[in-house]
């Protein structure tokens, strides 16, 4: 039981923001909820709090901050405490659209991060009322017509003591990692939830701090995956992995880049963890060379790829 | 974040012990890890625990026991407590196949539970190793394939007392519940975990106690349900309501009975809760006399039927 | 190997066009390609023709044409004679937008068929040029995205010379019936190809003439049926059968009425029958007794509901 | 309209018959219909004939005989003289297990076929009687449970001539093929029915004769690849290509190779052909290289590996 509810919202940097805008919103199928500046709020059909997404202009691409909600106000307090033992605190701020008192802080990486409690539900406008009284929206199917954001994967130049960080600290769970022969760990998959991966840490190939692999966002079914994959081709949507399926996680997955640049997956799929107990599964140099779940060879880009640019 | 991880193993009883076996076995396609007496031991191909399933012979139908593992040893300690303030602890027992001692009670209605923290994680013999290290077992494909259990609805004289215990001394977390005009409370909907219902009490017809509703299997996808559907009739099975959505929950199911009269779910889809402040969604009787999502009307025997037969 | 090439467009009426139209746009996701007078031309993704729908404002509702494609002119001229020999020619039109010299006539219950070879291949739009060159328009999904017409479903007085008629006089093939205990044929599934049914005739229960039971469109998945019922519920479409599997055909079904009242299906699955020998399976009345693939009941408007209305 | 109804039973050699007769049993789902010398004769669950794969143990892989069955009986003394006449021919046999007098023949790159019209129908005995009348065989669920064979590609040292012979003599309908820039035909695609492949050809990487590419199985849904993908990996079938999509006639597929060596696909999915004067779409070298629908490369060996192996 990890004191974290879940991650969210996300703030994503374009520098095409109307390219990117259209992305979200055709292609991804996702609304507008409100528009602040240089930046707009985006949600799936599914998310409970006013957004998912805060997509904001800027000169270049990468994640600018990662909002962490907290079960309880207590669960809050003690999660701020344990960041600021660990010595990566920066600060309260007044949170964002839609949420109250948000702690700054920056992982060993030096990612940023917003740890919050108090939120706002979203309440449907009338053209986006839903049929059935359980669920926050409107099924409009536009586009890939995701549902939420799912998990948010970051590069780290050293992917060991952010995920320590996370599991000390935030009390992420992990589920699953990969260590090489060298006795590096070259990525962790770690959850708040029975959800096999929420919060991933993989190896940046330059070292660089601070980017983004991808995000996530989700699809209850993998024929929605198959077909998100024909609407990608038929928006001219650089497609950088064909929908299959992962081993670590057992993801089902669609890789693209957004016009801004970034990688965005649409998922489903995985298992989920019920053992209070479970032990981490550890993948070693040898099991990776055996490709995905189907021995699909990872496309060379996926190790590489991240945003913003390196220089 | 309730302090219960999950349900489970249940024990069902069945008059047609062989019969109900081919079933589990055959049709469902559950894996037998051991055998005791009148009890045949069953598991999905993603149960992390040896079984999730003991099948007893007996000269009557229903649920014997429901176990609930506790996340931690000091959670399992605080759940006794509350129970037997409550005053419907029975006491501890030595636990049974691949677990430890367990705490066994009643709810006001008069089920079984008993509640354990150890437990033996499986270990899949050569035939059934997986080949991905990150599954309990192979994936073998028979029948209907089911992964795992997934939720218990029992029946109760009157729900409301049900629901309050399980929630103040369990620690459930109520998602969604019927009240009638007359302020009966029909049914409530419950989980430990983020998954839309793990456990559930609806009314039961005839007043009578202990009875259950029915047991749910997991499977991935929806067409895995539908494909069940298909597998059920090629085996004879009574198939009572055919693959649909529910309105509450949003769950994808197909029901039957298996030979010895128990009422089977095949089930898969719903949605996640991970809003930790999340309201539970009150459904009044005109809701839901629009049947279930698609408007399909529930048939009848589903608000009366039950095991043990009430005499 | 029939001489009819596949049946459509379909003219249908409409005493709601407007309404009727954002349904077929909106909602089933089709393309309008042009409009003529009270008319609106529409059509699916994989359609090869121009469209295969055409929308025509009326006081009333119903199928006011039904067009048949033959293999080739000498196909067409074999179909022509073999239709005037059985006296029920009407004679030469000069067809339609997107089609030639079509041949009038009515079945013997008396719906409007035309026959004719000559058509005009469609070529999409820049804003809808497909990515895949084997398709011909882009598949754009919104809405329920059907990709073609595929089946037509009439009523009739009397089944059986209407089905013997459209078996000797045109050729289709004859692969499943129903005969009531009284000897009465109370339907009949026919093809001109390999799909287990094209034109349908079932018994109108009012005995009125010239009914449409209703119109079938294409997509390619199951689950794309399961999302299209989503689609109706949150579009307010009536649903009269929520998606499951007919025991006749083995077609995946969803069945909703349009706002003009006539009842359209989102169709997929069935069978190939590649025996050109192939015996029609006739279904007596226990047998139909069982209900659908799964026993699902049908629900009564199914077998009296026709449009137009009846006075 | 071709005057071939379909094509099958085929022959498949092997060289190590056990083991191929276990994958096409509990991988693929097949059952035993018969067994002959160092035959079995294998059918899956929609195959309307007796059987549609004759397993031959020999000392290597690759295909045997192709059948070929005509509409009817004149249509076959018809083909049988177009084939005569382009000297083709080898004569007649007796036909085989379920099939009666049958012509033998050679493409003009040396595949043997056998022309015939007679047959069994299937008569499934009690353990495999289907619960739906209009079904051959009752729907079993073992592995990948595939329906029926689909369609089969050969290799070809020339691939042009190949194809002209099957359109002008046997009568397919040619749907797409490749044409590299140096004015090579490198893959013909072709139909005797609206599906949009039965028959391929394909180049010979080593200029080989007679050999074969593969023969693919059909499944209902895409999520049936998909679940024969884990069931390949779960029985160490070796994947040489997982599910997804291809570009020429958007079939859904999984290939891997049986225990002798021969390639296996199990299919889904591509588009219907209504149109008689569908023209074929002609696919350059340019366009080959984005790869499959999804922008996935094929891997190498996909454009050289076949059976038998080439000294």
């Amino acid at each position: 039981m990890s004191e974290i509810a879940h991650l969210g919202p996300v703030e994503l940097l374009t520098p095409k923001a109307e390219e990117s805008l259209a992305f979200f919103v055709d292609v991804l199928g996702m609304e507008i909820e409100a528009r602040d500046g240089a930046s707009v709020y985006l949600r799936g059909w599914g998310d409970y709090q006013r957004f998912s997404l805060k997509l904001t202009e800027s000169d270049t691409s990468g994640m600018a901050v990662l909002g962490l909600r907290a079960w309880s106000q207590e669960a809050l307090e003690r999660r701020v405490a344990a960041v600021e033992a660990a010595g990566l605190g920066e600060g309260w701020t007044d949170g964002d659209l839609g949420r109250g008192p948000s702690y700054r802080f920056r992982d060993p990486d030096g990612h940023v991060f917003e740890l919050y409690f108090e939120v706002e539900r979203y309440k449907a406008p009338e053209h986006l009322r839903p049929s059935l009284k359980n669920q926050p929206q409107r099924y409009v199917g536009r586009g890939c017509a995701v549902k939420r954001l799912d998990h948010v994967n970051v590069l780290a130049a050293d992917v060991r003591p952010n995920r320590e960080f996370a599991v000390d600290a935030l009390g992420y769970r992990l589920y699953e990692r990969v260590e090489l022969e060298d006795g590096t760990e070259s990525g962790a998959w770690m959850s708040a939830s029975i959800a096999a991966h929420e919060l991933i840490y993989t190896s940046d190939a330059y070292k660089a701090h601070g980017r983004l692999h991808h995000l996530a966002f989700w699809v209850d079914t993998r024929e929605e995956v198959l077909r998100a994959a024909d609407l990608f081709i038929e928006h001219d949507v650089h497609i950088e992995a064909a929908p299959s399926k992962h081993a670590i996680a057992q993801g089902f997955f669609l890789y693209g880049y957004e016009p801004g640049g970034n990688r965005i997956e649409v998922t489903t799929g995985g298992y989920f963890v019920y053992d209070p107990e479970q032990p981490a599964v550890v993948w070693n140099e040898a099991e990776r060379k055996l490709g995905q779940a189907w021995r699909v060879k990872t496309v060379d880009t996926f190790h590489t790829y991240g945003t913003p640019p390196v220089e």
